[in-house]
């Protein structure tokens, strides 16, 4: 069991009272996070292949493990990194750290809290090594602000020990569930393409069941093909339109400020249960993208009269082929990523998109002139 | 006390059970409407001045009237149509009928159950009266299906007779509670623009309250100004931004299909509990709408340094001049509309993004062509 | 006559020699200005109401007058300003000053040069005096830069002596050429609403032309009405579409950056010769903004089944009404304005797309991560 | 020397005396086909692997033997097709054809005059024949109408003998002159990738020129990468911004109507001497797509920092990999495809809008209601 619970503070006034309210109105500032126990082990996530991470690493898990007397987890990799391994004084701090090899090594229950030290990916990467409940994440960017890591690194200790007390807002960024169900597999499929390979009952008749988590978006494509794709997009067991075009997006609102936009889509606030199902330069003008309650089950499949195979991608990886006769269905995960706010969910989130997409940010001008305005 | 509630089918699985189970998602399919008692009242709107609906609005009143034993509620303006009261037979049904008059009689708990006949304006219209709880609406269209106004009348017998009985699926339609602040209201304040007065304690400093709840959205725009609007936006008490630009809707998810689409929005299932901002021609390129969770506060004024006045209206009505100093709030309002689908939330919904707006209607072809390919 | 004329620099290599040689195709940095005899007279545009330009203005009409030996041209209502007039020094300037009143005085044929001061709005009002050829333009922005203004005033001493020594890049930006033709004029033109009166044989039958020479964009839109514009677009005498929605933007490639983008429409350099139609908000999703060739002539008028009027104005002045029977012609105008550049048209124009538009301004970013990459 | 000639009809009044008319204002419906003689040799190109085109190609060829005593040329694959070398009938007619192999034998100074049979790809594939000069091509469309292909193939013998007979409108379709610039070419380059090689002046270091003619687009691309593309973009020589996204698209006005628009572009009419500068979901929000003149030079290459190749393809075909060092340029052709309109230029290109895209065909309908709406 995790050592952390969200309360949801009361925030709703006398019209909460109407037989008609609404359960699902609340504020989106309210989410706190509340351990059940101190945290005692930390899993460290850093960027690899950026020199400039070393020295806040390093003085990251000094302060964790001296300071706080807190358990460090780190990926083997990360400490066979000549500029770590090659570190005497630091090397005698990680002998007491727990190692782990990614898809080896289960994890998912003994960490009570994440610290992800670089851009948006290592969020990304950490939601993946976790395919049930997340612990809360605590995110720094060390150059600029990203959707993903609201914390600076300058004041870590204090932001660090706040947190630990519980001093902290989350948001809980809701998850996608996608299985792919692969026909005829023992010829196509990669066994190091697939996550968990599910129990007998799942993989006979020859059909083999993938499943991912995702935090950002599914994208199914054409890949390197010059053809358009031509997938079929299916909700609550029904079609609900053929995509013809470069691809589909099928997306958190975590994600939707990220390959989303740049396909268009609008924005949307993490808060709000909801998936996006956006195109991907579609042939159709009027193919505006969607957004469909959490609680729907959708399917995507190549259309019958499609040419040319598919591809897909899961938060941009383990990208692998969808043939004729293949199926992917995705539904809004159980287990979100408790990710903690520098500030609140509002504040950060207006303050990414200035940031990340100069949302509105412009000189002011007035472009309809007239008599007296010139 | 309103004879009627929503039940939520079970439709959610063990992961249901799961400690971070997201409470919100629900199958949007699974919401059906229940009679505590058989509706007694029935209130029918018509579109006036359209010849073409008045023989199937006598139908429809006859068969509510004489072979469901239901009292009819109609504005009496309808009644006063020469070709209503000029037909003799229908006139002797008439004198049984219940009438009211807009804005002055209040049959906000006298009505079990609303049938529109008409576009999508009858189904504004009709929330329009209920500034709280809003008995369940079915509505149809006598032309081409609307969004709001799923039903045709052809077979309305069997259909009006499936729904009170009870089998009927509905979608809940959120509305926006917008409050309107005015600043030295006597000397602009016209009464009858305003829909509710509130009590002296919020009357007081010469400031004036007037309430509305919208079902499409709030407009607030350059009204015949060739000048740019310029109005801040904030969200929970913080500044998030300042629009620029003809203006800014602030829609419900139904409203995201109406003139929202039309700014550039992407479309929103009526399930889903979020507010969408859209800007209406930004001055700023990068200004993309967004969606926002439905608990928030959302408040509108003038810039400071706004040269112009804007307009605001609710639902394209009561169009009126917003001046320095007033201000505009919106919240998701506790008093969502029933609506009753004639298939289900999600089909219909998809039925009319295709029949309304064409999405994604096209002839399948392709457009990025290669050797083997012309 | 004019005492200038633009001089294509040959730019082309011996493909221009093909049959089949368009004979559009000509480097848009190879036009620059050539004097046929020196500028005596210049015309000197001034925002009004703007404090921070009184200063700069009188710098420039005092280095005009006593460097240049310039006679200087303004308008009698900028000479009225009292903190002008009530300057006794410059008021012996002034003397020497020819002034003119809007509306009242042609100075067509006196002017050789003109320079603006402000924004871009003073660009669009130097243009609206010039119903035919228009003299070279000078502008510069006193604040940030303009799509029209792109001088800084700091150096404006050695940058006029440049241009009036011919050494400067142009740009001819075109107008388009609007009439409107009002049935009924009688009742419903307003004169001082008009631009020409043309003679008896286009007034006849009580119907009334007028003419616009517009830089930036006729808008044809709903006005203060709530509903849809409904209006029909015609070209070279064909109905091409109906637009239903906000209203329709005819723009000149220069209008293209102005409200045509914030309608969504991609942007056209100058140099194109083209005519940019852009909806507002229309009501069909598929409605894409289309470009059509220069030559082709474009006519607007209510749909019969438009229930409303609908509104029209040119370059944001001059606002009007236009009704059933009323229509309105847009040709591109054999009399451009001819800007001079700061640098050249090509980099003129992707400076003030960054500086006015933020276009493509970014952080870098990669928001598809992967394994190696987080 | 071609045997045909387009002469453009005075259309321009008075005002094109004006001494500043740009020359470039003509009225694109006014461009017709001439033939200095009659065209004795005409190029069918039929789709292939498509049994629907047999017996309409069958007959077409009979024709212009038969009665318009016509030397058919037509690809030796196309005769090689068994449904067509088994039809002994048919065989006593291809006896007499001329045939051809692609990337082997030059026929382009040996045919006046091109028809095609099936979709938009077949006019591509006739554009990548002729690296110069272009006879004038007629489209047949068998299906649906194409933007390309605006003849129907049921009157077909009347239409070519309208077309023989010179009584045809015809547009001008712009082309792309594209070079790549391959450094190290003796590793990377394949040659059948590549389609002129220049002499060894170009060819001297290591370097390796290809030159491509496209009607439609050049893109440049992620190819099978999961990462941003990074590509700058020179105009004239300067450095106007750096594309991050999925790519971009570099378009003719013909190519605005395909994958283009697809991307967000708005549609230019092909009289329109520009190009169109697309962004494929581009990083950033402001990245709208551009226009810009016919005379400019275009340069692509890989940004100093881009960790990926882009992948470049022309009209769909010769997809290939760009590296560090690349460059692609990118000129206006002065060899546009004549290509034959079924009525003008205008009409032909909306009845396409409206057939293809679907633009602005919608039902009427009107969304911002208000009280005598409803």
């Amino acid at each position: 069991m995790y050592s952390f619970r969200t309360i949801i503070l009361p925030s709703l006034g006398p019209e909460a009272l109407s037989p008609l309210s609404p359960s699902h109105i609340q504020d989106p500032a309210s989410q706190r996070l509340t351990w059940n126990k101190p945290p005692q082990s930390v899993l460290v996530i850093k960027k690899i292949q950026d020199a400039s991470l070393l020295q806040p690493f390093k003085e990251l898990c000094v302060f964790l493990t001296k300071v706080k007397n807190m358990i460090v987890y780190v990926e083997k990799k990360v400490l066979e990194d000549p500029a770590i391994s090659g570190d005497e004084n630091f090397g005698a701090i990680t002998k007491n750290f727990c190692t782990f090899r990614e898809d080896l090594d289960d994890i998912s229950n003994l960490v009570d809290f994440i610290i992800c030290l670089g851009g948006d990916g290592t969020l990304l990467y950490a939601s993946s090594l976790f395919q049930e409940s997340v612990p809360p994440v605590m995110a720094f960017h060390l150059g600029s602000l990203g959707f993903l890591t609201p914390f600076k690194f300058e004041t870590y200790q204090s932001q660090v020990t706040q947190v630990i007390e519980g001093n902290a807002a989350i948001v809980l960024r809701s998850r996608l569930k996608v299985r792919v169900f692969k026909e005829n597999w023992e010829k196509k499929a990669r066994v190091d393409d697939m996550g968990i390979i599910l129990t007998n009952g799942d993989v006979d008749c020859g059909r083999k069941v993938a499943q991912y988590q995702v935090l950002n978006e599914v994208v199914v494509d054409r890949g390197p093909s010059s053809y358009l794709s031509n997938v079929d997009l299916f909700l609550d067991g029904h079609l609900i339109t053929t995509v013809q075009g470069d691809g589909v997006i099928v997306s958190t609102p975590t994600g939707s400020t990220a390959y989303a936009v740049a396909a268009g889509a609008s924005m949307i606030h993490p808060n709000v249960p909801a998936i996006m199902i956006t195109p991907i330069c579609p042939h159709s003008l009027s193919f505006r993208p969607i957004v469909v309650p959490a609680g729907v089950e959708l399917k995507i499949m190549l259309s019958c009269d499609a040419r040319n195979t598919a591809w897909v991608s899961f938060d941009g990886r383990k990208r692998q082929e969808i043939c004729h006769g293949d199926s992917i269905t995705i539904t809004t995960s159980c287990f979100p990523v408790p990710s903690i706010c520098f500030r609140d969910p509002v504040n950060d989130w207006f303050e990414s998109l200035a940031q990340c997409l100069h949302w509105n940010v412009r000189k002011k001008q007035n472009y309809i002139s007239s008599e007296d305005e010139f």
